[in-house]
């Protein structure tokens, strides 16, 4: 998003908003500046029939016939909320979003409770509420119900957004890590790291990278991919703990041995770069707008295709294979270029906080 | 709760968590320690098959067929976290519960997600989630999603909760303050005000009165009273505002006048010294597990019956009747013992931060 997009987000639905205003500990008391703020500040950008009704719990049009629910929630923290690619209010919905399309769920709708500390500026809340609303339009959900809840000074940092999201999976829709078998790929939808790193390189100002976060909604991509009715085992989005994480904890459940090929990693140099510098490894940095794919081999091609068509996949390659459990050593392994395979920890010194 | 079924609910489940633990940054890094918080101290207790599954979404049985999903959310910053007759945890149960209860849905599943301030006392965490699993057993609904963040010391306060349900709404329940019509009754489940003064008086440390949050989940006692098939207009819990606050947006949502009878109001003796020595209005003070039901006037009685017949609705009582809007003056006023009536202004001034 430019400066430009950004502002033009904010200032047509936020216009009765005047620069420098902060939030008041009134703001959430209620009364009249509860509503003002949620009239003026989040209806607007947010706007849609349900939302409209401003009423304690939103109702619903009835799922798809046979149709399961999907439910999730994720609660964002992120330091600093306004970042390259993105802020808060952007990557709270899309976090949602995703985790109900790796699920292989339709995000339908959404609901998004703000936690703002005494004195954030109202700037920022409009960048937020105008981020989410650019990250429902892109994803095509709506967001429902809200809730705007206000704490003292010192007691909360600016802002903090705790999103849930309701979908709906299909009638015959089984995904699941306990449908990953040996043989089957594993591909990862976009270069690792980006979001990771650029919040970290914000957070120590390091300059020079062009880093950019990958955050972004998956809904579109990922139906695409399983319209085609491949072999789609399991579906996860790297989020905290990185690629390294998630491959852990489906080894885990799914029982298996994930290898992972070094040399098809597919990692920007800026994001090398950031990892060099602060003794970091791409592998465990969180992504916001990726997917890890296992999928029957026979289907990978076909769906490499698929996701390079999509501008959210077109960085996609296929990153490791998986084979059976090993009697021991690590459950997941990393492969170089000359061959030499070397176990792939969980790298519990690397804690990595407020970065998702 | 008492202190000894309070202790109860922590020990078994929790047992791995030992006295003066405190939580670190890396409780919510995503690694080893994240898991092991949520696997030992947020699953025992909220145990159930679908959130046993840590997946990131939760996919649940389809809803009955012809019902409409209802979904809500809220954020819990409550000061103190922990209150006579409840806790933050117990506390975002019930009032999502209910948020879905008073719309006419029956509440079926929640997340929850943590805001946890590093330094925050292991203790009081469990003391939460004991205080969550009492509260979804007493509703008879389950958790089946959530997530755990941790910010540095100073950026929060030891534990905010956010909680977002989902529930059903039966085919052709009709429930809405557009349904209000005047001659209609409005009847309160309980006394008014017992949350608000609970805190308050905890908040500045005034002994005596015996008070205690009438924190507690609805839906047992709104079903009960809906399935008698009455004329029930529109239903509210009286949260943040208090039945004040409630009164005046149903008011303007349904465009009549609400006339409220001082002698009928149910307001314990402790509230009301509470409220006299810091100088607040019990109708303004939030209510926790009351629930305002705007009903036909040839119903009331039923209702009414029904209602006391539940524990959570002993109190109940008919406080006010609705009227065509005036012309012009208050839309909500209150008649006094001697027959005088004054308008009941929204109190601009009486701002509550973090009780509810």
């Amino acid at each position: 998003m430019t400066e430009a997009e950004r502002t033009q987000g904010i200032d047509g639905p936020a216009g009765a908003r005047r620069t420098g205003e902060r939030i008041l500990l009134a703001h959430g008391s209620g009364g009249r500046l509860t509503h003002q703020l949620v009239r003026e500040m989040f209806v607007p950008p947010l706007d849609n029939a349900v939302l409209r009704t401003l009423t304690d719990a939103a109702i619903l049009p009835a799922l798809s016939p046979g149709a399961r629910p999907v439910l999730t929630t994720d609660a964002y923290v992120i330091d600093p909320p306004v970042f390259p690619g993105g802020d808060l209010g952007y990557l709270s919905i899309c976090g949602t979003v995703n985790d109900l399309s790796v699920a292989g769920a339709r995000p339908l709708f959404l609901t998004w409770a703000l936690i703002l500390e005494e004195g954030a500026e109202h700037d920022l809340v409009a960048t937020c509420a105008a981020g989410a609303a650019r990250a429902a339009k892109e994803s095509g959900i709506a967001v429902v119900a809200g809730d705007t809840k206000v704490v003292p000074r010192g007691k909360g940092d600016r802002i903090y957004i705790t999103t849930a999201g309701l979908g709906e999976l299909p009638p015959g829709r089984e995904l699941g890590d306990a449908h990953i078998r040996p043989g089957d790929a594993l591909i990862v939808s976009g270069p690792i790291g980006d979001h990771g790193a650029t919040i970290l390189a914000e957070r120590h100002k390091l300059s020079g990278p062009a880093l950019r976060s990958d955050c972004a909604p998956l809904a579109g991509l990922l139906a695409s991919l399983l319209s085609l009715g491949l072999g789609v085992r399991s579906m996860h989005d790297p989020t905290r703990g990185g690629v390294l994480g998630t491959c852990h904890e489906v080894a885990g459940r799914s029982g298996c041995h994930l290898a992972l090929e070094e040399r098809a990693l597919p990692v920007r140099p800026g994001v090398r770069v950031v990892c060099d510098l602060l003794g970091l490894e791409p592998l465990a940095l969180p992504c916001e707008g990726r997917a890890l794919i296992w999928i029957a081999p026979q289907d990978a091609a076909a769906a490499l295709t698929e996701l390079r068509r999509h501008p959210l996949g077109e960085g996609a390659a296929i990153i490791g294979e998986v084979f059976e459990a090993p009697a021991h050593g690590s459950p997941v392994t990393l492969r170089n270029a000359y061959g030499a395979v070397r176990p792939l920890d969980l790298l519990s010194g690397m804690d990595l906080p407020r970065i998702c």
